[in-house]
């Protein structure tokens, strides 16, 4: 795929790309974010970042970063740590997150790092799950009369529990929310929202591998959201959305394209550990 | 800037993306959405798309909609016909607006309408301002420990009133808030948000023309927003973001990159009304 009269900022060795993967659909990659995979020397990325993204960047050595061991906390440190070392020894580095660096995706821990560090860093946004993967879905985020503000939550904080968050207020100020990885706490969130003064019956779309060949989408109410996601396969990325523009999906859904960008496979290469 | 292995999904005759283009920076535009001006027949864009990212659709008839004759529902009825007689000629239809078409982008309203005419439609989500647009101010949207929850609104209702939300929950609910073309409403917002409990000593950002060459970004208070906005260009688009993340922003500043993508200048072309 060719887009003629493009010409990308440099990318200098020695510095660090934090780049939005978006939610899936190589299509949804910024053309910063294509631009940075063909000219990185190494990429260090989530478990949740596809190999057709990855096979972008043919010459990049990959690195998994994002693993379990140590907690989350250590774990973050510890990819800090990587990318200054990597930026050191003089290479081009990218940081691919699924979504976007900075929406839940600990991006701005990692530019803090680096630019303490000294090391020139960019920020790549990425189209977050919470809009690419709602659209896919046919589910506008916000519609005139319906949905007049949205509001982006986890659900949980650092240890997994229920966040300590005003429920009550997050329920009553903004009709659209969404969270992110919030499928364990989804029946405690119901029943806070709930309480709140939301309808049980109100709907609730779970929608998991959005974007992907293998998007799911379950439209369920509060009252039985709990036992929506038990079914939802272990280790699929969902995306929790309550809000009255679920009502809309049926008018678009016969008409609704949303079939992904494809990329051909390349050649193997060597894969690093990280 | 050549992407080679790619393959887009058929943008078939007589359909109508929706499409996204960023807050500014063509470098921001998805992959789907070059890919769909490579491809279309016509573009009908918004006034705030530039002539770099309109020079991505050299062979595409561009018509500009979003005039402000007779009003802002007048004028979206005649869009969404607009749409629909392009599409019945069989032509290959990019709408194309600025930031995300769902996220204050009214994309819902034609998605609707062109559902109800039997036309296929696809929604290739774009980076909305609140998002490219602070993360190139150097403000992380969400923290560990500083924003588990951010609200996008936008502040007024189609009469630009201030919108009759629940000022005190929206405030409370979400650590960041982020509004949309509130830039002749924040005076009001900031004094709502202060008798809801915030510190009239809390950080605002007013960001214009995020992500692009002339990109200004003031910071201010609660209590002074008012003021500040009042020497802002007019016409200028102007995103009001408030939280404990914008004081991130100074450890940041001095080794984030965030020059844009540029577009060589290709061959005049014809100009249709819309």
């Amino acid at each position: 795929m060719d887009f003629p009269g493009l010409i990308g900022p440099a990318f200098d060795h020695g510095s660090v790309w934090l780049v939005g993967a978006g939610p899936g659909d190589p299509g949804l990659l910024t053309l910063h974010a294509a631009y940075a995979l063909g000219q990185a020397d190494v990429v260090v990325h989530d478990a949740l970042v596809s190999d057709a993204i990855l096979s972008l960047a043919p010459t990049a050595r990959l690195e998994m970063a994002g693993k379990r061991a140590g907690g989350i906390r250590t774990q973050q440190l510890r990819i800090n740590d990587r990318l200054i070392q990597l930026a050191r020894q003089g290479l081009r580095v990218v940081r691919l997150k699924g979504g976007d660096p900075l929406v839940f995706g600990r991006g701005g821990e990692e530019a803090l790092s680096l630019a303490a560090a000294g090391i020139p860093f960019r920020i790549v946004p990425g189209i977050s799950a919470g809009i690419g993967g709602t659209a896919a879905a046919g589910i506008p985020l916000t519609h005139r009369r319906l949905a007049r503000s949205v509001a982006f939550a986890t659900g949980h904080d650092s240890s997994g529990d229920l966040a300590d968050v005003d429920w009550a207020a997050l329920s009553r100020g903004s009709e659209v929310l969404v969270f992110y990885m919030a499928q364990r706490r989804i029946a405690q969130i119901a029943e806070r929202l709930i309480q709140a003064g939301r309808a049980p019956s109100e709907l609730v779309a779970l929608i998991s591998n959005a974007t992907c060949p293998d998007q799911d989408v379950r439209i369920s109410t509060l009252a039985e959201a709990g036992a929506s996601v038990a079914s939802i396969p272990a280790g699929a990325a969902t995306l929790i959305l309550v809000g009255p523009t679920i009502a809309l999906r049926p008018l678009l859904a016969d008409w609704q394209q949303t079939e992904p960008m494809t990329v051909a496979p390349r050649t193997a290469r060597v894969r690093a550990k990280g």
